[in-house]
């Protein structure tokens, strides 16, 4: 089919407003936000407004073999909305209403392209809470986050997007609309098939609505600082803080690269010779908050912080976390180009991966700054690169290449919530080995034997094709 | 291949003591709990002790295409583990070992074959809760109930298996062995695999070891019961609760049928004209349990509860809880058969599915006693039969379709927590439409062309045939 005729059909689906050809177009939908992967300009970009008009998008691709690229805001970090090869990007933004918020269940219930921080507003109007909070909650959709699993800072007590995400309408390869689960709190009817698309990336269907489960929004809560001259120290508090059976709704911390690139951007007062600074936080009940936040303090300093600092009012509260938000755009300031991941270690593990990503940055002699989510493990090292330099992209290569391997010889994972993408899949084998690795490719074949949802990304080709 | 070579050679991997072939024993494993199901005589049963003989059992049987039947403890309400048609019924009862109890990562990993009480009381000693508990955790087994995703009296609060699950080993179709997930807190590499083996009740592959996720022991708890003359306001005062933002731990409900049958055989003084009785369970810090203790019984009073009682010391919450653990013990001493279904709705359509169901039991002349998990809408209509009686099988049928149409007008599920097993195989179609019922045929397809995996149970065949 010709691009003239493909246009043709689009746009008696979509009406010619929802269907993008021009090439200035295109280029706004060929890279997403990650920094180290190509861009692909796509045959078209589609602007779809119901389920319905995905489906019937979704059959002429199948009929005609075309790739599929599903996109919400593309705030992704593993190039999963890269238009790989070319193909249809499929934009969700019109798709953005909350179709409703149910008290009674406390569930909210989604189309895919609703912005986060939208439902995150709308919940708390209801004294609610929808949990999982990626860094780009201001922008990034429901149904990319869903895809992609996100993350965010409050994992360590309240989980990710998986454990938020209880029922889900997909369209599959073959333009087939289903849904799965909905508002009960228990179902074990038929395969996890929920759970099975939360995560995959657009790759097994297309999400395009969603019910998720919401929570009671914190009565209270809690924040603390705890500086720390050794790494040891910093990382035996946070063993002793989850062993004296506290989960806090956040456990951050900053390495000694990311604490000096923050001093020297924002002055805050960050002591630049610590080798860690634990950024806390506890939620819930007035009463245990107070007493947990006691304790936490208490904690760090038997365990040899050097200092610590409380935020009882907002105003504090506030002013102790700019530090850590101040932490990704100091580190960006400081290279010409900075690539963020995102190996996750259990968390007993996180000084000895702090200690090895140091040692990584060390051999290579490149920039790396790291810090993220200590109480789920979900560290952040992010590679401060000049690509100008001679050899510079093999050494980046070889640096991500030692922390991965790293982050799996301490029983952790490739990735804790930015997803594998086209990324990381050239890893996957390292994780599961050939015999994980087939099990996940018969599911794809078998749920999109003509590979046209999202091609390229999460499971490796062989020879051109899925096998 | 006769079954006398086959048990050469299971023999050879297993040793002779290890493979039962007498009819007696054979019996034992053609049928679980589950009592309006066919039972079947298997070719053989195997006591393993370690996941390689598994796989080496596996290879046999996909190179003989003979059916596998995987068996925690049998306790399954849907025929899980009856082994339809015959084949190798595989008891996981030996591999029992509890791995490691993990405080600083808090995780348990366990061998598929261990008694979830077991852990519990493990985990306990360090202060640590497992907290899915199903009516059976004196026997039941950690393989199976994941298999299962068991539920169980918590889940309102603490979810159900599903949410616990963190990791599994399996052993698939072919007989390899692949690892998914672990100790990390965040994992989005490659496809939910875990999550895909809860609840595929064997049918996908053969779980052998898991990790799962500890919670720290609640600190406090407080019950309460509560008496309602009518179903309306019981239902209101659950909708009540749940908008106030108390999550209780548990929160049970008895219905009229279910209160007599309790008076008859325990005389603890229910008031037998009740229509509904609840019983909820607070747990967390002692400031907030007190607190949201008092609440409940206001809005119970509220919503006009006849009577409350407050349970303070643990003689009172026991003798509290007695009468709903004696709910199912005096339906079942009522009649010669009991039918225990599970269909769940979301919990604001409690008290609409109760009177549902007593409209079928009156339309059919069948006593149906309602128990159940109300606080996240999964009910046990228990039917009590008389199969002697003229017509009664056919009633039986047409009341159980009835009460699942119920549940799935309601926006409810067929299966909260017993699953499907061949017990509800013919009403998924009712569920998820030709379109999502073909996907998961897909899956089964691909990762079991055979059919070897617990055949017979989760998805309806078609000629015979997964097609």
């Amino acid at each position: 089919m010709t691009v003239e005729l493909l246009k043709e059909r689009l746009e008696a689906i979509l009406g010619a407003e929802n269907v993008l050809t021009e090439y200035e177009d295109l280029v706004c939908y060929s890279f997403d936000a990650t920094m180290n992967v190509d861009a692909y300009i796509p045959l078209a970009v589609v602007l779809p407004e119901t389920t319905e008009q995905i489906a019937e998008i979704v059959k002429i691709a199948a009929e005609e073999k075309i790739p599929l690229f599903p996109r919400g805001a593309g705030t992704n970090l593993s190039g999963g909305t890269v238009p790989v090869g070319g193909g249809i990007v499929i934009s969700m933004c019109r798709m953005n209403k909350i179709i409703e918020i149910d008290e009674d269940n406390l569930t909210a219930t989604v189309q895919a392209g609703v912005v986060i921080e939208d439902l995150i507003n709308e919940a708390k109007k209801h004294g609610l809470l929808y949990a999982p909070d990626p860094g780009t909650v201001h922008c990034a959709t429901m149904g990319g986050s869903i895809a992609e699993c996100a993350g965010g800072l409050r994992g360590v007590k309240y989980g990710v997007t998986r454990d938020y995400v209880m029922g889900v309408e997909v369209v599959s390869a073959d333009g087939d609309v289903s849904r799965f689960g909905g508002k009960t709190v228990k179902n074990v009817t038929g395969y996890s098939m929920t759970q099975l698309f939360v995560a995959s990336e657009g790759t097994l269907g297309i999400i395009t609505e969603a019910t998720v489960r919401l929570i009671p929004l914190p009565e209270s809560r809690r924040s603390m600082m705890a500086v720390f001259m050794d790494l040891e120290s910093a990382g035996k508090a946070i063993s002793a803080i989850i062993r004296s059976h506290i989960i806090p709704a956040t456990l951050e911390i900053m390495d000694n690269a990311t604490i000096r690139c923050v001093e020297e951007t924002t002055g805050a007062g960050l002591p630049v010779d610590a080798e860690a600074v634990l950024l806390i936080e506890v939620d819930g009940f007035e009463g245990e908050v107070v007493r947990d936040a006691e304790r936490i303090v208490d904690i760090c300093k038997e365990f040899g912080a050097e200092r610590t600092e409380r935020a009882d009012t907002d105003t504090e509260r506030d002013s102790l976390w700019a530090a850590r938000r101040a932490a990704l755009p100091s580190l960006i300031k400081r290279a010409s180009s900075t690539i963020l991941e995102d190996a996750t270690v259990p968390r007993s593990a996180v000084s000895e991966m702090l200690r090895a990503v140091s040692a990584i940055s060390e051999k290579y002699g490149i920039p790396i700054g790291t810090f993220g989510h200590a109480g789920d493990g979900n560290l952040h090292p992010t590679i401060l690169a000049d690509f100008s330099r001679d050899g510079e992209s093999e050494k980046v290569e070889a640096a991500i290449k030692d922390i991965f391997a790293a982050a799996l010889s301490l029983g952790g994972t490739l990735s804790g919530e930015h997803g594998i993408g086209v990324a990381k899949i050239n890893y996957m084998k390292d994780e599961f080995g050939d015999s994980g690795l087939r099990l996940m490719r018969k599911i794809k074949k078998a749920l999109d034997p003509d590979n046209i949802l999202n091609p390229g990304k999460l499971i490796p080709f062989d020879g051109g094709d899925v096998i």
